[in-house]
C-alpha cells in the first residue's frame, strides 16, 4: 500500500497534461513557447505532436495565447484536431478572426460538425456577405436550422438553444420511455432530462434521468414527472435566462415559442459562460471599457473607450468651471488649490463604492422597489460614518500644517461630499434602472460629476464663507 | 385551435405566480407590501396563504426584501414552508441573522433536513459557541459528516461537496449498473453521472446517465465510461473549482482526497452561484467595497470601505504634495489650478478602463505570461490614440480660452498621463498577480496614485518648464 500514499490527486491527469498546465490550470509559458518555436520553424509535425494530448478547451486557450498570424499557422498544422469542442470554446473575437481568414466552404464544413447552437455562434459573428456565402455551402437541413436560429434576436434564448432534445407524450409509462430511449437511434447522446409534452407539443413536465432509472417500469410518467417547470420563452434575453438558471438551480430547461410549444432546450453547460460573462461585465461597463475583451480589435477598444473619456472630459470641465468661479480665492490662498483635489478624490472613491454595491444588487435582483428606501437609509449611515472618519483625519492634519480654521473647513466639506457621494451612488443607478437603462453603463459619469463638483464647491465655498481667502 | 394562439409562454406559470412576479421575475412591490401588512396586523394565516404558492427561491427572495424584524415574524408564520430549498437559497447574511435568532435545537432540526453541503453553509456562518451548540443537538451521523466538512478550509471544494453520490466498481456491465440503481434504496434521487472506481476507491471514469440508458445491457462499463476526467482535489479553492467547471463545461465532478480517493462530488447547480459570485466580485473589490452585499451588517460595510478610503487619502496626499511643490507657479497663474484636475481625472479614468480589462483577463485565465507583452503593446497603442484624441480637444479649448502655449502644455501633459495610465493599468494588476495577490483588491489604489501624481506633475512641470508661470 506504500504507493497509495504517493499518489496525488494531480496525477489523475495524464503525464503529458501535467507537463503543459501550471497549478492554476493555465498553459505553461514554456509549453506555449515550444509550440511557437515549432510554428516559426515551419515544423507542423512537431506542433501537432505537442498539441495532440491537450483537452479541446486547452487547445482553444492555446489559440487565444498566440498572435493572429501564429493562430492561422497552428490551425493549418492541426486541422484534424480542430474539433467542435475547440471551436465552441474559442473566444468570440479569436473565432471570428480565424473564420474570416478561411474560405466559406471550410467554414461551412466546420459548422456542419457543430451542434446548432455552436454553429450559430460561429456564423452570427461573420458579416452578412460571409454569412450568406457560408450558408450557401451548407446542407439544406443544417442551413434551415441555422437560419431559423438567426431569425431570433441577438443574445436571445433562440440563439443559444439546442434543437436536439428528447420529448415524449404524457401517456407513456417509465418502461415505455426506457424502451424508446434504447431503441431510438436518432436521439442525442448527452441529455439530463426528458421533456413530457401534451398533444399540442406544450411541455407539461420533466423527468430527470435518475428518476427514470430508479422508478418501477409500470409507473406512468405523469406520476413521476415534475410538473413545476421553468419555461424559457424563445425571445428571452440571455441575461434573464442566466438569472433563472441560477435562481432555480436548473440543469436544463424547455424553450417554448410564442404559442407555448416546445422548440428547443437550454442546458446549464451552455449557460455557465453567460452567467460568468454577465456577472463579470459590470466591472468593465462601469469603467467605460465596453466589452473589454483583450482579443477585441484595437479600433473597437479605442472607439468604446474614447467615447467614455470624452464624456468624462465634459464632467471634468464642469468641475473646472466651479474652480474658476473661486479663482480669486485660490490666488489669495494657494493652500486651497493644494487641498481641493483631496476632497473631490475621496468623494469620488466613496461614490464608486456605493455605486458598485448598488449596481451588483440591481443585477442580481436583490434591490427592487420594495427595499430601495431601506438601502438608501443604510448607505446614508455608512457614508456618514465614513465621512466623519476621513474628515477627522484630514481635518487634524490640515489644522496642524495650515490653520485650525482651514482644518474645520476641509473636515466639513469632506463629510458633506462623502454623504452626497453615498446618496448619489444609490440614486443614480436606481434612476437609470427605472428608466430602463443598464445602470452599469451610465452611472459612473454622473456619480463622478456629482462628487467632483460637490467636492470643489463645498470646500472652496466654505473657505470663502469662513473668510479664509478674504 | 383558436385557444392555441392565445396561450402564451408566461401562462405556464400558475396564475398565483404570475400575480406575484414582475416581468423580470422579481417579486412585485405590491405583493411584498401585502405580506408586510399581514405581518404588521399579526395575521399569520393570511401571510401563510400569500406565501404558500411561491417557489422556494422566491420565498428566499421575499425574506431578503423584508427588514430583519419582519423576517423573524414571517419565519414563525410559515415554519412548515421553510424547506431546505428556501434555507439554501437565502443570502448568507440573511441566513446567519435568522439562524442566530433561533434556538440551537431549531437550527439543528433545519440542518438535519438539508444535504451536507447546504447544512455546512448553514452552520459555518455561526460563531464557534453557536456551532458547537447546534452540532451537539444533531444526530451523531449527520454531525460527523458536517464536522468532517468543516475541517476543510473555508471556500474549498471540501466545504461545497456533496457526500451523497453513486459510485460503482469498474468490472460491472451496463445491465449490472441499471439493476444496482433500481434495487438500491439508499441512493440519492438526483444525480447526472455515475462514478466508476477501482478497488482502492480511485475514480477511473464517469458514465453519463444518458449513455447508460442507451447502451446495450451486456457492454462493460469500462467500454462506455469516459476515462478523461477532471478530478477536484478536496482542498481546491472554490474560485479554481468554478473556473474548471466553466472551462470543461462540467455537469458534475468527482472530489478526491490527498490520496486520490473519491470522497464526494460537486454538481454544477452548486457551482453556478460561485461562478456568478466570483465573476461579480471583481467590480466590488476594485471599488474597495469589500463583499459589497446589501445585507452585510453596517459595521462590516463601514470597516471594509473606510479602510479603502483611508488608503486613498494617502494617495491623495501624495498628489497634494506634488501640487504644493508648484505652489508658487499656481499663485502666479491661477489657470493652472483650474485646469490641473482635468489632466488627473482623465488619466484616472483611462487607467481604470485598462485595469478593469486586465483584471478580468487575469481572472478568466486569458492573460498569462505568454501574452503579457502583446497585451502591453496593445494597451500602449489604445492609450496613445485615446490620449491624442483627448489632448486635441482640451488643447484647442484651452488655447482658445487661455493662451496657445497653455493649450500645448495641457495637450502634452494629457498624452503623457493617458499613456502612463494605460501602462500602469496593465502592469500594476499583472505585478500583483505574480506576487500572488488578488489583482482586483489592491490595484486601483496604486493606479490612481500613479495617474493623479503624474497628471499634476506633468501638467504643472511642463507649465513651469515652458516659462508660463515665470
Amino acid at each position: 500500500m506504500a504507493d497509495d500514499d504517493l499518489l496525488r490527486a494531480d496525477e489523475a491527469r495524464t503525464p503529458e497534461e501535467a507537463e503543459q498546465l501550471d497549478d492554476e490550470n493555465r498553459l505553461k509559458p514554456e509549453f506555449v513557447r515550444r509550440v511557437e518555436d515549432a510554428l516559426e520553424a515551419g515544423d507542423e509535425g512537431l506542433a501537432y505532436e505537442l498539441v495532440e494530448p491537450l483537452h479541446p478547451a486547452d487547445i482553444a486557450d492555446l489559440f487565444e495565447l498566440l498572435d493572429p498570424r501564429e493562430r492561422r499557422d497552428l490551425a493549418s498544422a492541426i486541422t484534424d484536431l480542430m474539433s467542435s469542442e475547440v471551436v465552441s470554446e474559442l473566444n468570440d473575437y479569436v473565432r471570428e478572426d480565424m473564420m474570416e481568414a478561411l474560405p466559406a466552404a471550410a467554414v461551412a464544413e466546420i459548422a456542419e460538425q457543430l451542434e446548432t447552437d455552436d454553429a450559430v455562434q460561429l456564423i452570427e459573428d461573420l458579416d452578412d456577405a460571409d454569412q450568406r456565402a457560408v450558408l450557401a455551402e451548407m446542407e439544406p437541413e443544417d442551413r434551415a436550422a441555422i437560419e431559423s436560429a438567426l431569425s431570433y434576436p441577438d443574445e436571445s434564448a433562440g440563439r443559444l438553444m439546442q434543437r436536439e432534445l428528447v420529448s415524449v407524450p404524457e401517456h407513456l409509462t417509465v418502461g415505455d420511455l426506457i424502451d424508446y430511449l434504447r431503441d431510438n437511434e436518432d436521439l442525442p447522446t448527452e441529455f439530463f432530462e426528458v421533456f413530457v409534452v401534451d398533444h399540442r407539443n406544450h411541455p407539461v413536465g420533466t423527468c430527470l434521468l435518475s428518476w427514470v432509472l430508479r422508478a418501477p417500469r409500470h409507473i406512468a410518467l405523469a406520476d413521476v414527472m415534475k410538473r413545476e417547470q421553468t419555461l424559457i420563452p424563445v425571445e428571452m434575453d440571455q441575461e434573464e435566462v442566466a438569472l433563472r438558471f441560477q435562481k432555480y438551480a436548473l440543469i436544463s430547461a424547455a424553450v417554448v415559442d410564442e404559442n407555448g410549444r416546445l422548440v428547443g432546450q437550454l442546458t446549464v453547460d451552455d449557460i455557465v459562460h453567460i452567467i460568468s460573462e454577465e456577472a463579470g461585465e459590470d466591472a468593465l461597463l462601469m469603467s467605460g471599457a465596453g466589452e473589454g475583451d483583450i482579443n477585441e480589435p484595437l479600433r473597437d477598444a479605442y472607439s468604446a473607450r474614447v467615447r467614455w473619456l470624452v464624456a468624462n472630459l465634459g464632467t471634468a470641465l464642469v468641475a473646472s468651471l466651479i474652480i474658476a468661479a473661486f479663482g480669486a480665492a485660490i490666488e489669495k490662498l494657494v493652500a486651497l488649490a493644494i487641498l481641493m483635489p483631496i476632497v473631490a478624490s475621496i468623494g469620488g472613491n466613496a461614490g464608486t463604492q456605493t455605486m458598485a454595491v448598488t449596481v451588483r444588487a440591481i443585477a442580481t435582483n436583490q434591490l427592487t422597489r420594495s427595499n430601495t428606501k431601506r438601502m438608501l437609509w443604510r448607505e446614508f449611515r455608512v457614508a456618514f460614518l465614513n465621512g466623519v472618519t476621513i474628515a477627522v483625519l484630514i481635518g487634524l492634519a490640515t489644522a496642524a500644517i495650515f490653520t485650525p480654521m482651514l482644518g474645520v473647513v476641509i473636515a466639513l466639506a469632506m463629510v458633506i461630499n462623502v454623504v452626497v457621494a453615498g446618496l448619489a451612488g444609490v440614486m443614480v443607478p436606481v434612476a437609470f434602472d427605472r428608466l430602463g437603462q443598464d445602470p452599469a453603463v451610465a452611472s459612473s459619469v454622473f456619480v463622478t460629476m456629482i462628487t467632483d463638483s460637490m467636492g470643489f464647491f463645498a470646500f472652496l465655498g466654505l473657505a470663502v464663507a469662513a473668510g479664509l481667502a478674504a
